[in-house]
């Protein structure tokens, strides 16, 4: 019997433990999509404690301990304390067996603790102590030294239009301390317009910070391209969109002008006027993407904020979104098609959310890879919800069989916590895993050539292919 | 080589083993949704052959020998002995190598009857005599018997709104032999409006066993609201519902109104009508069972009597049903969200036909748990087709990722027949397998405080976590 | 560690291995449905080099090389050398780790050439050398050579109705070469009605070739039935479609005969007309073939010609089709329905491409099962993307545990080479491993009648039950 998490934990056969120890461990991190608040970074915030680090917004743990029959209050109640808190997750994280979060816990208590024992109501109290003395007191457990320690080499965050980038223009002169913070764009805001006084609200933020009197749709995309290019100015290569599913409806610019006219006088769209506009949209950002150069990245799929009463009660992203269904692989293909065919088709990154879609999306690839990129049209790595072994083997699994492993810029956080980084270490040893599986059953060679192609690949998979593409 | 069917069938590690035969087995079986008929129950049925017990009424097997060439006369036809047809399934027998039938069918053997010997042409006669033998003879044979057999502790049958429960009701005072048997309440009759006639003569019957005189939709709501009342004072706390998809079309009380007394005077209702229609059904059931206390059952995701030729010949139920498609997501999310957010949502269990939809189900729960109880919303065991070794574990694994597997409330058999209990071992062997794969793996602690855990798990998911929540 | 791709390749066990060794191997070829050029095996076809042979056609090795960032003309080039094509295919190789051109392109290296090097930039000159020489030289390199090595019986190619069959005619004397040739009716232009003008200039030749004036919808039918009296007069017993999803609206002939017209006119139809009339067209085709006794193929899930610039560039077939997305059970269900009831099913094969679908087509099979034939209602072997080792693997896994995999019609090569024929031997390698692994769990008895059975049904796959069915 293997023992939990030890060093050889994921990895099954000799090989996958040769590939990992001597090739995957010692990549550095590029994350290239997350969600940390660079304020925490260029501030290189201090947490409180292990609870304001693990529990101050994590939706995984608070679904978990929802289901687990914990009342709101001990899970996001503004009169608990950090300890009530803990020992109420402490207590649910026994029932989380077979869950990822039982496996992230224990790595990050391990890879940034040092601590190997298991969470559980017996050890709580220790185990709180013994994390809130290093995160108090420790230099190196501050939001820069955990980055640090996670040998994290760039991380691109996630950031509206309207953001100045305070936080990110702080960091230029600073690369002393060893990682490089890049914004990415995210205009999804730009397109929301099945809901008027939302998006109006937000027009108007994007015309102060564009510095454009936004009085046509003309306006819109002018003030949006200024943002861009500021954006550019300010490092950022990278552009991020969710999104239900995607949107090709043919359309005239007149029609666009009109239905932008329309929500901005605070009148309802219909369904086929949100549909054209979000197309328009999409193909304008995904333009003004391949004259920048840069990559874009789409994540869809996502049914979102299903609980309205918790909507009320705590906003968005508080773990009341699930996985939903459309049917979105012709869209797709028009969508890309679009932009192949006039030649605006830049590196692209496909995020989908229901499993159920991944064999479409891992075949979508291949229609649009052009000869001049390797690996040009991306599938990303298990997302949300997938975002654990089964998901990333069945991802690796698919990519696998219908495009080229090979090539696959691999594996990101997108994750709010500074304490995510295991994800890679584990997403690693399960790309490690699945060679050796494959070596071992006489599935792959593995000698001469072809033995040092699949040493190669898996320091790509880990670090070049990313460090390539970006 | 492991032997067929040994004592470690479906076990394939010493830890699964001991998970097994120490925790899981000595288990009493709670089958909250069965389709077994009352009056056999009631009247301690004895069977005057295999061939009633199998092949009265097990599609399962029938569709087996029509696929196997066999003509329909010795599968269903009124002028075939019981041998003939015994022999015809013998001979298909060995063509379900792989197919749970084949399982199911020597497990039904060694465990009821302590047949070892595999069913084939060559033994078909000598299994044949020494099961009906027992079946004749043997006075612990009969419908009761088989259940204290099984160790069966509570039973739900499955029962129309307008049934008397006799059946039901001759049990209370006898409870003597050991098993209880309760109703539940299946009312689709109730919101069968796409065919008009039909619909009309089940409101008549309805009126009869209210006593109540339906002119109105709300008289309707008032004969329902008296038949659950009914229902619930024969100790019924289950309903089910069999819906293809969800339902959660906006409606007024007025458009119902309308829509009643439009498919009352017989004429076809338009695809939106019927729409609204069960989405105002659906949701007054679920608040009639909330207000009762009870747990409601959604099975939805089937496609039912495609065979048009054989419904006219044998009816319903007969083979002819396959796993349909429907995107089902977004209403699903509505229809919960609109009982949450009225706080009218009781505890909630879901089944999907479709193993495509496992990951946007096993996410939807996590919407809706609200830490009242633990795992409130439930995700059903694999379900017909899915009620086998890989379903099982597909929604299993995927129950394991996405939400949480120790909160499950386990299996039941859905069966019409009294030798379908050992599903129930087949089940926690699969359960036990997993656990056991992955604690020899590394990827579960299984020492001390986990340990322990995990063992109680094992008892929870078999049994303990069913009776807590019923 | 076992060798790669050594005797016991894909066979994990002893019982696989004997499986195989002793059952499968010896067994011929029926590949009963591929796009083989019936000029290329009438005129004994020999190949220039192994450029041509492999990558004169192959779209999957195409994609495969644009995806590793080859450029175009390397790819399909007019003015690029065969070597300069095959360096370009060497260099993309080892890139196609855990894809299964890696696999095929090395089980063809070994079975046709006994060449047992793998194909990398360090072996690439020497490989083809050794190839060319082969194919340039050796009597036994040419098409039907290749096709005899491989111990093929029969092989169906794919027609158009307007096919004079010449090459098929040529074949009827010379059944001493050993393998037989048969064509197949592919009348997929005969619907296709979305493109009125491509539609007409169809009807055109189809007048042509059937010598029938064609005014009118019942003229296009009776030139059909001619066309179709041709083919089975030269053998064809198999009809085959390419849909993208099923079609059963209901119609009246009027409807249908205006419909004809209006495209004829080369007129636009509406989404619906083209619905009506392509449900009327796979009617009549179902028809024709049951009143012959054909079986009928239903290829359907495609999204083709994704890729406007490449389609405009290189044409349809060239690399950039992938896995659509559509909810077609209840319209699959109703088709089906409609010849059951009617009494004009005849045999009929389902491939669906997105395995999303995998459960829906294995469960909707059992609909249609009239015991008048063993497996009447097959599902086709993994097609196109799923035609490798894990949709072998689901496929196989879906059947047996939702159908009978005993009654199996196993495998094909779908394809357009002559060196796809170790499709055949990878299938039956994955069949006895699954049949394996089964036993050597315990799973499947493996003891005297059913020892037999296995045995038996291995060699059934392989050839016997495509040998009775077609």
């Amino acid at each position: 019997m293997k023992q939990f998490l030890d060093d050889n934990f994921l990895l099954q056969t000799a090989t996958a433990q040769d590939l990992y120890h001597h090739h995957a461990v010692h990549q550095p991190i590029i994350d290239y999509h997350c969600h940390l608040d660079p304020k925490m970074v260029a501030e290189d915030h201090r947490f409180r404690s292990i609870t304001e680090l693990w529990l101050g917004g994590d939706h995984y743990k608070w679904r978990a301990m929802r289901t687990n029959g914990i009342p709101e209050r001990l899970i996001t109640g503004a009169d608990t304390s950090d300890w009530e808190k803990f020992e109420a997750w402490a207590a649910t994280v026994p029932y989380c067996f077979r869950n990822p979060l039982y496996h992230w816990t224990h790595l990050e208590l391990k890879t940034a603790f040092g601590i190997t024992k298991r969470l559980n109501p017996e050890t709580a109290r220790e185990i709180y102590d013994a994390c809130n003395d290093r995160l108090q007191n420790d230099p190196g457990f501050t939001a820069r030294g955990l980055m640090r320690h996670y040998n994290v080499e760039v991380v691109c965050t996630t950031d509206d239009p309207v953001d100045d980038l305070t936080y990110h223009r702080m960091q230029e002169g600073e690369s002393a301390w060893g990682v490089t913070m890049r914004p990415a764009w995210r205009p999804d805001k730009a397109m929301a317009v099945e809901n008027p006084t939302g998006f109006k609200g937000y027009v108007d933020r994007l015309s102060a910070a564009a510095n454009v009197d936004i009085c046509s749709f003309n306006d819109l995309v002018d003030a949006l391209q200024r943002r861009h290019d500021f954006f550019h100015e300010n490092n950022c290569r990278l552009s991020d969109h969710g999104l239900e599913e995607f949107y090709a409806e043919p359309y005239t610019d007149t029609e666009i002008a009109v239905i932008f006219n329309k929500v901005m006088s605070g009148t309802e769209l219909d369904d086929l006027e949100i549909r054209k506009f979000k197309s328009a949209m999409l193909y304008i950002f995904a333009v003004q993407d391949y004259e920048s150069g840069w990559v874009q990245q789409y994540h869809y799929g996502a049914l979102r904020n299903n609980n309205s009463r918790m909507m009320r009660q705590l906003g968005p992203d508080t773990g009341f979104d699930s996985i939903g269904q459309w049917q979105t692989a012709r869209s797709m293909a028009r969508f890309l098609d679009l932009l192949d065919s006039e030649g605006h088709l830049t590196k692209t990154i496909l995020y989908n959310l229901n499993p159920a879609d991944n064999e479409m999306v891992a075949t979508m690839l291949g229609n649009f890879q052009d000869g001049s990129v390797a690996g040009k049209i991306q599938w990303g790595s298990g997302w949300w919800f997938l975002d654990q072994k089964d998901g990333m083997e069945r991802q690796m699994n698919a990519l696998s069989l219908l495009g080229l492993l090979s090539r696959f810029v691999g594996m990101l956080t997108d994750s709010r916590s500074f304490l995510s980084y295991p994800r890679h270490e584990y997403f690693r040893r399960t790309l490690c895993n699945l060679l050796g599986n494959d070596i071992e059953q006489g599935l792959l060679p593995f000698t001469g050539y072809e033995e040092q192609r699949v040493r190669q690949m898996v320091e790509d998979i880990s670090y070049y292919n990313a460090k390539r593409f970006f």
